[in-house]
């Protein structure tokens, strides 16, 4: 008899609009019980209330209909909506689509799924963005981009919708983040160009209102006086930007007023790149006239001629570990570090070699 | 009085924890009305309804308390989730982020968001990937994997969830899809070639059990026929996978079994530069001994030595049109294009010359 009933109804489901989904009603339907017994039966955690055989068959005739619980409806429920929101500057940039990745593989094996917008770093559409994804109540953001709007901030906490920036940081700490050791990482490149013997380094710096470009200019200069070398004014020249042609118009800078210099240490892969074209047009050749190491270590940057001396940073790992801050919040209620430092590591190719 | 009452309320709020969201109930209680009158003067479709004064009451109700309405409970009633979820292999390859950066942005404008899961191409994954998100009810799929299970296609299609192909499409064509033109991209880099004056011409092939492997090599024979030029077995080798050591491996081949050949169009850029490790293995120049053309124009592929002559595609808006397919299909029953093909640019780089 149920079984006729079920074929009945499939067909009645098969002649109505395609978007009409399976209902708990439907399965009761079928079963010959109240929804809430469907609800109960389907539910591991109280399966045990209802009758064995009933359980059975309502089992039987959910998997006929080929109803699966509603999890929008669930999340109403628990509060949960078992998505959480990545805020990018732009997934076109290299430097993000390891970190997402990162992040996105975390979070599937938790149950959970990443809703992902690009900001361009615009504040209006960050703050928008952000307030939408706020609305569809996700369970919390993890955010990479430059700079982050404090009513935006202030809006989340009030929600309690808990927060990790990547890859960037603000000063105060108040917001968990994880990021690369910037400062080990500038060192790192400013005592391998120091090793090969250069004294006289200059440094391609990035703009200055954001903590990655802020903090490799600290490095570089902490670095540079732990070794006991002199950083003169016109050794540095900072970049509007982390694009190629700042980097060729900074490098371009350095070059014209301190022609000595024989290494650059630029804050980013893509200002190395310029640095590359400031060489170029001034008939300067790398390494042979100055040596140029990069920043983050971009796919395909060992193919640039001369391959790319670099810092690689762990994108991947700071997407998994900002995943894990997270939901180690969401799951267990814990307070995340303020600040969690990823070790860089220096990968040596053509672009270095002892000054002539 | 309500202002009183306001403050007490949000006073009320902050001593419980955080994660408790502002009802409807909390601003009717404030505003001292009905729910019901909540929701009509926050929609603005229904604030007609209720009395003016009443309604800027709520209003101001709604503001004091951060009351936002709860897009959740709104899916649940129009059966919508305003969430697309979008499947790639893998978003560390740079052939994907402008596809979805160009899908996010149009999402955007419409008021959905992008739920992203990367497959890695493992049948297994893909197929739980795709599962879940269908259980979150996703109002459409776009797709971007190399095979699709048809398990999955059938289960897509049985809810009602529409989907739309990128970058790959079904030989039958049951799926509507947004490629670029192969054959035609391949034909453009055959006919610049032979424009340069080659005659051996060879081709390495992608995979051909992926769509885009199979469609390039056809396009390379029937350009190669249409001009009139011989295609030898020694001509062809095909990649197992699109890597840079399948390039070389397949690259070798063809240079042991016909090394008269002068150029080599390869089914994409990795192949290309994989082709650039066996002609450097070989003692071979490119462009001096061999040209060889890519297909994709990945990011920087301008900045290997040489700068490698690629085939554009337009990845980004191979995304705003797959998106703009789906959205016209939820929100006026279109019916979608069996296949859209874009059309492909060649961009001539430094890699391909006359032959000497």
């Amino acid at each position: 008899m149920a079984r006729e009933r079920g074929k009945g109804t499939r067909t009645r489901l098969h002649n109505e609009p395609m978007r009409t989904p399976v209902t708990i009603r439907d399965v009761a339907r079928l079963a010959e019980v109240h929804p809430g017994t469907v609800s109960r039966a389907l539910n591991e955690e109280t399966r045990a209330l209802v009758n064995e055989q009933t359980a059975a068959r309502v089992l039987a005739a959910a998997d006929e209909l080929g109803y699966r619980p509603n999890p929008i409806a669930r999340g109403l429920k628990t509060n949960r909506s078992y998505t959480i929101g990545v805020v990018i500057p732009d997934l076109t940039n290299p430097l993000f689509p390891p970190i997402v990745r990162g992040i996105e593989d975390r979070l599937v094996t938790a149950g959970y799924t990443a809703l992902i917008v690009n900001t361009d770093n615009d504040p209006e559409r960050e703050r928008s963005h952000i307030q939408a994804m706020l609305t569809r109540q996700v369970d919390g953001l993890i955010a990479a981009t430059a700079r982050l709007d404090v009513a935006v901030l202030a809006d989340a906490a009030s929600r309690g919708t808990p927060l990790v920036l990547v890859n960037r940081s603000l000063e105060d700490g108040s917001v968990p983040a994880v990021t690369v050791d910037d400062r080990r990482g500038i060192a790192l490149a400013v005592e391998h160009v120091a090793d090969l013997g250069h004294r006289l380094i200059g440094n391609v710096a990035g703009p200055q209102n954001v903590s990655t470009g802020h903090r490799r200019h600290v490095g570089f200069v902490e670095a540079m006086d732990g070794l006991g070398l002199a950083v003169n004014p016109g050794h540095v020249s900072f970049a509007a930007a982390f694009t190629e042609p700042e980097g060729a118009r900074a490098c371009a800078q350095i070059l014209e007023h301190e022609p000595l210099v024989t290494a650059i240490v630029a804050a980013n892969d893509r200002l190395a790149m310029g640095c590359y074209d400031a060489l170029a047009a001034a008939g300067l050749c790398c390494p042979e006239d100055i040596s140029i190491v990069g920043f983050n270590d971009m796919p395909f940057i060992d193919r640039l001629r001369p391959p790319l001396t670099s810092v690689r940073v762990p994108q991947r790992e700071i997407g998994t570990t900002a995943a894990d801050l997270l939901l180690a919040q969401l799951t267990e209620g814990e307070t995340p570090p303020r600040e969690l430092l990823l070790d860089p590591r220096l990968i040596v190719r053509a672009s270095t070699a002892p000054p002539q």
